[in-house]
């Protein structure tokens, strides 16, 4: 029966179906997508089956909650669950249902606060309705709002020359999208004009990117990061990667780097960035700074500083990272193509789910983002709620204002639970035999190594598994816990002398309950290591 | 000065820009998209000219607003302005700040209907948070109301069999997305496998299509709609296109239905709808059923059928669009391959903002779905909001629920209304001279043709403009109404044999002030015939 796997089908004429796996698009079954994959399916599964307790699969489950700590997700229930900004969810509520502020018994419970309504109504005076498709690239008002954000974050950072001009941005340059990822597949789309066009992307990396390549038909060039120093960016590992794709005839355009990474969570030194854009400059590649992580820092040593702000700096006669600048590097401010992402669905707002995002396109020719905008339009607008969430995470409440120490207290309390949590998983996974990880300066992850047995090598060959693969599938099955590993990031695992091997996986810091996400994941792997020693 | 007009760019070396007109991808070049061009941009700058009178230009406008006839945004302020529905604004607001469920004032002052706020908390009880990601497909309790809306809808539908199971509908059929148009070009992205595939969509059609197809590189096959036959299916005329594609080497895969049409407002028969399936299974098409407008109907005479129940209704033993079946006839109910997009942005909804929108899968291969579920995953999901919207669109308040008599009243009105419009605006049409425009059966649109005498085809010449832009643009100019010409929806002008031409436009009929549209319209059109009368 030819056609016995078809949906809603029982058919048994011998009508052929036109979509099938041998006639899609052969780059759509080429992406590989592992933040959400057969680990991410189980766990549903086991979700269910929590939920419904009178199926008899949960008696078998040992574990009574599903922790899902494969994706950045803060506010999902009930095992993450930060808590929205009191303040975003007032201006969301008031600019979904105005009538709220003429509401006498409202305004007489004083429910919502004057800075509030006040934003809720600037907002609604430039988009008219969240109901109401905005300018395609996003309401002009919260663009300004996010240029003012840009040049206000540039010209306080650490090293900012004293002229706040000096790091102006355009509103008409800003785009905002549907999370940054809308974004990311919009200029990735634009830039690759043909098979033989690459870009490069770090490894590991977000899948995101290696996806989209897949998806477009580009080559994927893979530089490595420094795993023994803080997964830092080697310029030299990174030329060496260009220069080889260039010379294999692969017409290598852009890099994109993700600072604070995602999963290895360090954060690049200015001195780093500098190099990157002076490399960029001498070999022509557009930088994609994925910079979404801006926001979460746990270190002050590794103060978070853009791109855009030290591709200005160039401009600038002092000297930079450290070195002295020749003319022809002064002119990169204004030469070398930058775009940097910023997103509400990371930071300390964790508003995954609005799907707000923008980009900043630096000093790309002008046709081209005719281009860009014409195929914004195509998409119409992003959402409204997304792009409220932007103009409060570029503009919150200021001092004086009546929300402005809630917020404070709310969002710092987010982000030393977030270093705190970091600090303690860090410190656990340390004391673990043959488990060793990397301090998070930024992001929500942690990238751990594992040192595992060949006898573990050998289960996962037999069950047809990549071995971190079987690992963390294991994992799930013993303690609920659902993590990615490591080749989902194009980190491979590490096969070693004595047939065992070093893998990895990501994990967020968002549990809530860390201390038995610890004291699940420590009898696990103990157990795991016990099982499989040789 | 080769970069002089370089973004940001005051340089003055010999850097080549990476990103140049001549390097990006050549299909997003290829890309046309006339609903936000450059009558869209003149609109804008009219808006903002006339936002600030100080400036000068204003003075010298003769109309004081613009009026947005270009894009189907009900909500759009100030000249639109369709209020939204009550219980969707309530509900948005509850999900957004869930403390006014409990607070006592606002109990109190019994702000909320019990029937929004029992709603916003299922709603919750299963997102957790608007601000988390859900199922990349969307969440499980909405879908799952998807697919009883679509059995529903099916079964209660004209001269449909007695069994409500025969319209059953599957969830996991069913992919929440970032308003319908999210989802045509996920499934667009899917069936172009190869330069060589082509997909036959209406002349006119939404641009949407055409612009897709250029970016995906896929071949455009026109089919023309029947304009003197209220701008039916004409499918013999669409089999011969398709032929004649064919013939050419083109791998004709799909057939695009806009239905009710846009911008054509007509709606397909039940017959013409089947003489289409059948024709789609005899030709192995995928039926791809744009199927947004399907609330928007102003005649009784001719209702809203879906595609899918005419689909299933196959499997039955009776005739169908007055013809007998055949046994092979009775097996295209589990053959054909359809997709059918809804979405909140139109209807009487109108809730474009939100970006909400759904399609399902029939009869689709197993493995093609978890492929579309897939590439759903790498952009997450669509926005909460825009998937709480599609809960209230397809479950809205029933009888006897606190809410049903408002949500009536509201949503009644807002129909009435547009027909009334739709009337008003197609007789004034129609009693202009060298004007003539059928009436909307459905959707939000008339498109109109208009005779235009030889002068005026050349002063169109004369400024190398399409003659209907040219239309077009004269008309914003003079009238402040924003309108795009129907070779924007690949509708060109028709030379007649005196040197003139026959144009379409199309034109919304959502301006609030209908009379003063028409007026304002009705001078232009007048005067314009003077100005160029032979």
């Amino acid at each position: 029966m030819a056609f016995s796997s078809k949906v809603n089908g029982h058919a048994s004429s011998s009508y052929r179906p036109v979509v099938t796996l041998g006639s899609i698009n052969p780059h759509i079954r080429n992406v590989e997508y592992a933040v959400r994959g057969e680990l991410s399916n189980r766990a549903n599964e086991y979700a269910e089956a929590l939920a419904s307790p009178s199926s008899s699969p949960t008696n078998k489950l040992p574990f009574n909650s599903i922790v899902s700590a494969n994706i950045g997700n803060p506010q999902q229930q009930p095992n993450l669950a930060q808590q929205p900004l009191t303040f975003w969810r007032q201006v969301a509520a008031l600019t979904e249902l105005p009538s709220l502020m003429d509401d006498e018994a409202v305004r007489a419970a004083r429910i919502f606060p004057a800075d509030a309504i006040a934003r809720a109504r600037e907002i609604l005076n430039d988009v008219g309705s969240v109901g109401a498709y905005s300018h395609s690239k996003g309401a002009s008002s919260i663009r300004k709002h996010v240029a003012q954000f840009i040049q206000q974050r540039d010209s306080s950072a650490p090293r900012a020359v004293r002229d706040a001009a000096a790091y102006s941005a355009d509103p008409e340059h800003i785009f905002l999208t549907t999370g940054a990822s809308g974004g990311v597949q919009l200029l990735m789309q634009v830039l690759i004009a043909s098979p033989s066009v690459g870009i490069a992307i770090p490894i590991p990396q977000y899948p995101l990117y290696s996806a989209t390549l897949s998806l477009y038909n580009a080559k994927t060039v893979r530089y490595e990061l420094n795993p023994s120093d803080d997964w830092s960016l080697d310029v030299d590992a990174l030329s060496a990667s260009i220069q080889a794709a260039r010379r294999d005839g692969t017409d290598v355009r852009a890099v994109v780097v993700i600072n604070p990474g995602n999963p290895t969570g360090q954060c690049l030194s200015e001195a780093n960035i500098a190099d990157l854009v002076r490399f960029a400059h001498a070999q022509r590649l557009v930088l994609f700074a994925d910079e979404v992580y801006q926001a979460n820092i746990y270190t002050s040593a590794r103060p978070f500083v853009s791109f855009k702000k030290v591709l200005r700096d160039f401009s600038q006669l002092e000297s930079q990272g450290g070195k002295a600048k020749t003319d022809e590097e002064r002119r990169i401010a204004d030469e070398v193509e930058l775009v940097s992402f910023h997103s509400i669905s990371k930071g300390f707002t964790g508003e995954c789910g609005r799907r707000g995002g923008y980009f900043e396109l630096v000093n790309f020719d002008p046709d081209v983002l005719g281009e860009v905008y014409k195929m914004a339009s195509v998409s119409l607008c992003p959402s409204i709620q997304g792009q409220i969430g932007i103009d409060l995470l570029v503009k919150p409440p200021a001092p004086g204002e009546p929300s402005y120490e809630l917020y404070q207290r709310e969002s710092q309390f987010i982000l030393e639970t977030l270093k705190e949590r970091s600090t303690k998983m860090h410190k656990a996974f340390n004391q673990l035999e043959g488990v060793s990880a990397n301090e998070a300066q930024g992001a929500l992850y942690l990238f751990p190594a594992v040192r595992l047995p060949p006898k573990a090598v050998q289960a996962a060959q037999k069950e047809g598994k990549k071995v971190d693969e079987f690992y963390c599938l294991a994992m799930l099955d013993a303690t609920g816990i659902c993590v990615v590993p490591g080749s989902g990031f194009g980190k491979m695992p590490h096969e070693r002398n004595d047939g065992g091997v070093d893998m990895f996986f990501r994990t967020t810091i968002l549990a809530k309950e860390t201390d038995a996400f610890i004291e699940r994941y420590e009898r696990f792997h103990k157990e795991f290591l016990d099982k499989y020693r040789s």
